[in-house]
């Protein structure tokens, strides 16, 4: 697809970098706009650069954030001796989404991943450290994906921090709500029955 | 989904006004985009923004481009004679790449639809109609999409050109090469049989 004008050839390329987004459906995009008030894609623009010259780390959490601290961390309501320690910035979101933690977060950037060449360093890992010799925490809630990455992070970290005097849980594993019993995979099926917990009627 | 940042809700918002994305996607863009370098982000924003100021369309056959005259009516070689009317510069790109046109273009933006309520008047019909009255053409080949609202325009475009010494043409409808003859609709193998062409053993 060769595309005459090198200005929306250049847009296309630009655009397509984005994941899930090829070719095609980028020039489809960018015909959309042209279509479009110009001020959209100024707004589009602006809103980008916007984004990446001001957001910053939370320095507490590391969220992203355009505050030094960002809103969950500076809330006084939230209980700021339990730490969930999530992935990214989504986690966070579908946490909060719940409305069922009233805890504060730790974001990672990341899952430790031999495979991608992501070692401990590359992530936040350090300054959940120093966050939980420094401040008086009584709990780690570990929120991380039920993956081989995920499951190494959680054991990285519960290996730092076995011999302080803090509580570590991980999220509870097991058959989704709503989900076919003959349809769950062993493993998690194992897991719900290991793990299984009183009934209580309710 | 309440995003703490308001820097990433308002990006988010803009980019999931894009056909195709919704917010999920766009915020996912933009976590990718977070994680890249700033360049990449700033490179995006200005292609936008250098795009919509400086697109302009082709004062003769209304295509998108940066010039006064695009590279396809500009261009000697091609067959000034010789028009192909079509929607939009999507179906320009179609058609260059089948290399096997080499007259010239006439973007029409859009197609007659009552549904939508785009008349004539909000397309380019009135500067094809002085094109043709004003230059020396022999053929204008309609390529419109086979819907109605393509054979809507097809007919409008036909009757204002029917008294004039031009001939009209259409692109050919018929089975897609590599089709199942029992797989195609009735009538699109209607249509083949009626404008069956002489078989040339090659």
């Amino acid at each position: 697809m060769q595309i005459q004008s090198k200005l929306i050839d250049k847009a296309v390329k630009e655009l397509a970098r984005l994941p899930g987004l090829g070719r095609k459906s980028a020039l489809r995009n960018i015909l959309y706009l042209l279509r479009q008030n110009p001020t959209q894609t100024i707004e589009l623009s602006s809103a980008l650069v916007d984004l990446v010259e001001n957001i910053k780390r939370c320095k507490v959490c590391h969220v992203h954030t355009e505050d030094e601290i960002c809103g969950i961390c500076a809330n006084p309501q939230r209980d700021q001796k339990l730490i969930c320690v999530v992935e990214d910035i989504r986690d966070v979101l579908a946490i909060e989404n719940t409305g069922q933690f009233r805890g504060v977060y730790h974001v990672l950037g990341g899952l430790i991943s031999p495979m991608e060449g992501i070692g401990p360093g590359q992530l936040t890992l350090a300054a959940l450290e120093q966050r939980i010799n420094s401040g008086e925490i009584d709990e780690i809630l570990l929120a991380l994906s039920a993956t081989a990455e995920g499951d190494t992070t959680n054991f990285y970290i519960y290996r730092k921090l076995k011999d302080l005097p803090i509580k570590v849980t991980t999220i509870a594993r097991g058959i989704s709500v709503g989900d076919d019993l003959e349809y769950a995979d062993e493993i998690t099926l194992a897991r719900s029955i290991l793990h299984r917990v009183e009934y209580k009627g309710s």
